[in-house]
């Protein structure tokens, strides 16, 4: 294992990102499940880009089918490409029918960017001041925007919303929301004021970096009316909500708003990479005007072939209800374990992306992140993989295949209270 | 077919790259060839993506194979992606020893930029004033400077070297070089005034967008030079010159000089998205500390086994060997019909990227865009599949997949020839 590591280390360079203190060695996987090097069989709490679960065969049919036909660049004409833009588009909103593909969902979001400035011939993006959109320079101008001493004067940054920690305690949920809304008020009227027109806000539509939270009631909803009264583009980033993570095709479903262009992109090619932003034909098309964006390896056959095969997964397997029902069950039994594990304030999330807020002390509500990695470690132990968000690393994060099933969950319980018992006694 | 393009606007907006003045339905390759829906045959002469011929057996069953197998982030361990990491760099000069990998090559030279600014401490980057390094943008900042008004302090265009229309006429090629380097120096003498620390020079070691001109002699070795003298570092965008394209392994081999960083991508994994960027391990590691870089969809252990496959078929089909001896053929059978083919001014290139300059008169030499998309296009109404660059948009460029034989070289020349007599008599 050492030996393997520093060879890593060696070619890909230290400090390459490697997760749990005691790195695991992957060598197959199947559904809901992977596989390590001394055969250790490790169940898959983590990994949302394997939807369908891991190796599925008509994905990998699919792929296998259309590599050997055709891959090829989309300076050409291709029905495959063109039926999967269908299909893609057809599973969102009405408004939503046009789409550019990229790689990777940092690309998307670029796209989404460039896309919101020329619609609107505006410049200035409002985020949330702990999100992650990619790692390109322009989309990290809006990563951790709280963390950062940068100023860039094209972004301004809420606090995003919640009621755990919220910014003014002792509010009723409505008055809660107002306050947030007039941070993005103050974003608006800022721009305003610096001569940089408005061009949008770009959010994921459950804060899945940020933790998760429980976002105060219709914030999303009353978000977009305001950016859209101030001549924005409301954008949602669902390269992590999307694809019934949340038990609705889209995250901006479970929060009751319909974006003006959203980004996908993780579990959009089970693995293959695939991402994408769709809009109104008429935004997508201002796009297209203002800027000849080519991306050589993207809305190939191949990418078409793998999205189109997630898409046939998730509807012939009822994926979007499984995720709903599996997801309510999982977060219903966690909250019966509240009482027994003392840093466990907060189990929230929508369907099949759980997060727990994990603390020192309740009253408190310190963060307590040393404690959330000691559980995904101990975790990991016992085959069971898990991972830790939030903008104070405090979130334990459970986001597994949308394959997962009530007896996984099972498993995971029995596995999640053992935890328990010896770490709290 | 109108109905197609139709659709295609709609579904992917108006204004989506297309070839040809009559677009191709393309439904199926195999080696050079590629099929359209009707059953016709193109010989392709364009596609750099499949290097090793369109769907090769070994790619697709590599990938097959992979893809039922595990495909997963790269936060485990893996060792296929150690394996290729070492393969790759083991085809690279001595000093490269360490890899970033990635999806698409504007990633690669949006970490490149981002990789040499760490390691130096710069910020300032030289770059050619005409030239394409991707679609993000940061990468963006770097493309056709030329013709851009946007002023970006960090970086500074050179006019691209060249002998065919210098930036002064009657001087040698030693001359001309130091002409050109002189610009170098002006570059690197103005960040210092700017008070802006160099970080590098990112160039195409063959010019490959701004029309593969004869570059002269030495000029690549001793903007080097001058490059890390002034405390830069020298980065090579291999995504067009490199797997073997230019007769060599890499473009830089091709022009004597080893960079700093050098960066990859559309051959790379044969159309799976696999992209990448090498350096030394100190290079590397200072990114690496610097950034804490992630990417979803790369270092994969399905991109590996695409890369590795490519590698594989390289090697076993001696195709470097075949591109400097078929590319050496093609040219000078070109140039043979240079005389009955006025607008036909200069064949350039290396290996298996041809360039032909196409003016209006030679004396002059006027460039002829139109007469240029001309030959593409009755090119393509005959059934061979070639393209056109450069900074004018009047060169016409050959460069089709590596496992382009002398049979298929001979077609082409048939073709050419006809085609100098319908439009020249």
């Amino acid at each position: 294992m050492s030996d393997l590591i520093a060879r890593r280390n060696r070619l890909l360079g230290t400090g390459a990102p490697l997760f749990y203190q005691e790195p695991v060695n992957i060598v197959r996987g199947e559904g809901v499940w992977l596989f390590d090097d001394t055969g250790q069989k490790y169940l898959d709490l983590y990994n949302n880009v394997p939807c369908v679960g891991h190796c599925h065969p008509h994905v990998v049919e699919a792929m296998h089918q259309q590599a050997g036909t055709l891959n090829v660049h989309n300076r050409y004409l291709h029905e495959g490409v063109l039926d999967y833009a269908e299909r893609i588009t057809s599973v969102h909103a009405a408004t939503i029918k046009s789409v550019v593909f990229t790689c990777t969902g940092t690309e998307a979001n670029e796209v989404a960017l460039s896309m919101a400035r020329l619609a609107t011939g505006g410049r200035g993006i409002i985020c949330s001041d702990s999100a992650y959109h990619g790692n390109s320079a322009e989309v990290a101008k809006l990563n951790k925007v709280k963390q950062t001493t940068e100023n860039n004067p094209e972004i301004r940054a809420i606090p995003y919303p919640q009621s755990y920690r919220p910014l003014q305690d002792d509010l009723s949920s409505s008055e809660l929301t107002e306050l947030y809304l007039a941070k993005v008020q103050a974003a608006i009227d800022d721009f305003k004021t610096s001569n940089i027109p408005l061009a949008g806000m770009l959010v994921c539509p459950i804060l899945a970096n940020e933790g998760v939270p429980d976002i105060p009631d219709n914030f999303m909803v009353r978000a977009a009316q305001m950016v859209r009264k101030a001549g924005g583009l409301f954008i949602a980033d669902e390269v992590q909500a999307g694809f019934c993570r949340t038990g609705n095709w889209w995250g901006y479903e479970t929060k009751g708003f319909v974006p003006d262009i959203a980004t996908m992109g993780k579990p959009m090619g089970n693995g293959m990479p695939l991402a994408g932003v769709v809009a109104s034909t008429e935004i997508v098309n201002a796009f297209r005007k203002g800027k000849r964006y080519f991306n050589t390896f993207s809305s190939t056959p191949l990418q078409a072939a793998a999205g189109m095969a997630v898409i046939d997964v998730i509807e012939s397997e009822n994926l979007r209800e499984n995720v709903a029902q599996v997801g309510d069950y999982l977060r219903k039994e966690l909250a019966k374990l509240q009482d027994r594990c003392p840093p466990m304030a907060e189990i929230r999330g929508h369907g099949l992306y759980i997060g727990m807020e994990w603390v020192g002390d309740r009253n408190t509500k310190t963060p307590d992140a040393k404690n959330a990695i000691a559980y995904v470690n101990r975790l990991r132990e016992k085959g069971f993989l898990i991972g830790q968000a939030g903008d104070l690393g405090n979130v334990l994060k459970v986001r597994p295949p949308l394959v997962f099933q009530q007896e996984h969950a099972d498993l995971f319980l029995t596995a999640f209270e053992e935890t328990i018992g010896e770490i709290h006694g």
